[in-house]
């Protein structure tokens, strides 16, 4: 196991109908800033009820945070931030408005160049404060609620922005509030935790015992009640695993001691941007082809996935890891994901524009190893396309 | 799954030779109690360590912290906080030493009685303050290095103090410095985080699906590192991985939203009170027979332990079950921890004391149902004797 430090403060509140308890732990002199995205949020009643948890506080509202959420719309809260002196932020959304929340806290209380801040990569970036902030997560997918991440779209690119000051200081997590998602989403959202679970997983062996088997957990639950969560929105108890599913895939609990491989989520950022597919398509789309151009350096990680995760034993060792990529593509197909970047309208000359685009964001060592360079990026769109 | 809240604030330090880092985390300004046991921590060189992590700090140290710890040592330690003006707890030693450090954190700023702080069993004890602490962990088992809790020894009782504020600030996990314990201690070690995880494990479905696989693969890794570290004491990965189980066994996230039954515990702490066997020991003699006798009430998770644990698929429900016991049981006993009461000395009317005690200490209810009374105690007993 690698030396490593592990902290994640984030205070879960976990269950049906308990936003009420907002008045425990939001300050009680806060003046909140309520952000959320494109209106769900008050067409299903969330905003209602979470502003009745906030009581009597003064609160301030900032809608329409986009997915994928932009510098420049996340600048307009800064500033109504700075001209409300706010001093508690409550992000009611999914993985983008919580993303965009973690930004204006950190930007809000930022002397500098705001847009600097997207400029770091994984490291922090030099921030020595940020607003406190606290979430209701009303979508089970990107972890955002319980770790210290964000990613903000940029000039046509997007940019990673992690530093401890933006743990959450609580996440409410009501599966019931998720009801209510278009499938498509959901759907997407099962995709993204169970590639976050594989960048942390399918490496190379680090005698990470535990997070081995706690990832292979995640991604036999997520097998399970992915399908049904999908067919049964309204089984709460189906809903409820996949929201802790989703979570646990990244509040860095099955990431320390291990290398991690962040290839699929560098590659399909790209996507997005470039071409406006959904996250989790993209993630759909990069993961197969990353293994199929990278069998060689995952091969003991593979084989052990292929085994724990999808009962695989037949066959020798190329056959068991074609049959585990194949096991996985058609996993993201059956949730109605297409897994093939012909799908999503994009022209094959498109490969060339996200290559140009990785070389402009500097992502041209990826992979657990860095010696992932363009080239094979490269290839990896190719076997991707159709 | 159960509605939960999950709150886990220790920064873990992983790693070999890290504790100059503790310059660090202790406040600079800080003066330190360093608290520890019987003197192994000086004689293997690492509060030298310590010390030197320290750097210009005023620190004080108190040695003596025993096995199970006394009610009266700790109140001394208490006395010297108050006279010394200590404004930091840094625990060096396992979990005794570290149990001991969180009551005098909680005892030292207490106005009333502090024998009243141990008379709220799993409910937090009326304290409004506590001092910072730390640890440094040197023996894997307990989990007090990442959770609230804490017992402590007193009038012949061992009792149960659990508080948020309880929780380290950090804890150092350096498998290196638990490479010269001695055997027993390991294989209780090992024995204590099965027991730790069993207990949130077996008891019936609830839906937690990610707390079950995680469970599972809790147990195992300690199947598969237990023998291993005993055999090879300084084979680095291998205690690295049981360290990291320990830990995981017991810092709380195992447990959300599921039932928990501390039975094993309970009944095995009157065996310590009374009779002086070690904690792990003690464990290692009631498990079984609590199974034995709540078969029925445990029977579909016993079913699920038995497969997914232990691979058993032959044969009907309750030979299934049996053969999950049995298994267990030559698991520990080949660790060299023996499961049978009579072979640690105690005659058979020593179980009339257990369970005098067990009515004493108000032991009435116990298990995830609360429905197991003192005849079931007094049955386990028997079955647990020879």
């Amino acid at each position: 196991m690698q030396n490593f430090d592990y902290r994640n403060p984030t205070h879960i509140v976990f269950g049906q109908d308990r936003l009420a308890e907002l008045n425990n732990l939001v300050p009680a002199d806060a003046k909140v800033l309520v952000l959320y995205g494109g209106g769900s949020v008050k067409r299903f009643g969330t905003l209602d009820k979470v502003l009745a948890g906030l009581g009597e506080r003064q609160v301030v509202e900032f809608g329409g945070i986009e997915p994928n959420p932009q510098f420049d719309t996340l600048m307009k809260a800064v500033e109504m931030v700075r001209a409300e002196k706010i001093d508690f932020l409550l992000a009611v959304g999914g993985g983008s408005v919580m993303d965009g929340t973690k930004f204006i806290a950190a930007a809000a209380p930022y002397q500098g160049d705001e847009a600097s801040l997207l400029k770091h990569g994984f490291a922090p970036p030099p921030i020595d404060g940020a607003l406190p902030l606290g979430t209701v997560a009303t979508l089970p997918a990107t972890g955002s609620e319980m770790n210290m991440g964000a990613v903000v779209s940029y000039q046509g690119g997007k940019f990673p922005v992690m530093h401890p000051l933006l743990f959450p200081q609580f996440s409410f997590l009501d599966p019931s509030l998720t009801f209510s998602l278009p499938k498509v989403q959901v759907a997407n959202g099962v995709v993204d935790a169970f590639v976050h679970t594989l960048e942390q997983y399918v490496t190379f062996p680090a005698n990470g015992h535990i997070q081995d088997r706690t990832a292979e957990g995640i991604l036999k639950t997520l097998i399970e009640v992915g399908p049904q969560t999908l067919a049964e929105p309204e089984n709460y108890e189906a809903r409820a695993t996949l929201v802790w599913s989703a979570t646990c895939a990244l509040n860095g609990f099955i990431g320390v001691g291990v290398p991690q491989d962040w290839t699929t989520h560098m590659i399909g950022h790209e996507l997005t941007a470039l071409f406006g597919i959904d996250h989790g398509q993209s993630l759909a789309i990069i993961q197969p082809s990353v293994w199929k151009l990278r069998k060689t350096e995952k091969r003991e990680k593979l084989l052990q996935y292929a085994e724990r995760v999808w009962d695989i034993t037949e066959g020798d060792e190329d056959q068991r890891i074609d049959q585990a990529i194949a096991k996985t593509r058609d996993f993201f197909e059956s949730l109605g994901v297409k897994t093939r970047l012909s799908e999503y309208g994009v022209e094959r000359g498109g490969i060339d524009k996200v290559v140009q685009a990785l070389e402009a964001h500097g992502m041209v060592a990826l992979s657990e190893r860095g010696d992932l360079d363009l080239s094979v990026s490269r290839a990896i769109l190719e076997d991707a396309y159709a």
